[in-house]
């Protein structure tokens, strides 16, 4: 099942690691503890829209960044794969 | 403070009256109840992962779609307004 959240920390973590930066490092730029943001970054948590906020500040990306890099992605995995067949190969 | 939370309620919300749906009707379809369903909408909720599919399922619409019309929407919210000051003016 796609889910928003595994996106939203894909994306996250994304961002954090071209930055070369540790968790702890942001987690204490974004004022969350580093297990929360962990677990926001693997999707195992719900990211509340205050604490995104914050994380997203914390990486000085915007919100809307965030949220269109996991619009494209997830529109990426709704598209049916099509398959192409030769019934003509030998 | 732009939330998350806000606009996707706002998106669903616009989705559902624009097919003439009740609230009721929707909830049911997507098997949550008419006061969560209600309170995601007004932004009052955050909803989760999997309740925003189940939403999105019964509206009809991917959620690629739903959160690429918020990160547009945020994203004209994050754009600094520029007032323009006629200093010539009488």
């Amino acid at each position: 099942m796609v889910l928003m959240r595994t996106h939203i920390g894909h994306s996250l973590r994304g961002v954090r690691i071209s930055q070369g930066r540790t968790l702890r490092e942001v987690a204490k730029v974004a004022r969350v503890s580093l297990g929360y943001l962990s677990e926001v970054e693997r999707g195992q948590k719900e990211a509340s829209s205050e604490l995104l906020n914050s994380i997203c500040a914390a990486l000085n990306i915007s919100l809307s960044t965030v949220l269109a890099e996991v619009a494209k992605d997830i529109k990426l995995l709704e598209s049916p794969v099509l398959t192409v067949v030769d019934t003509n190969a030998a």
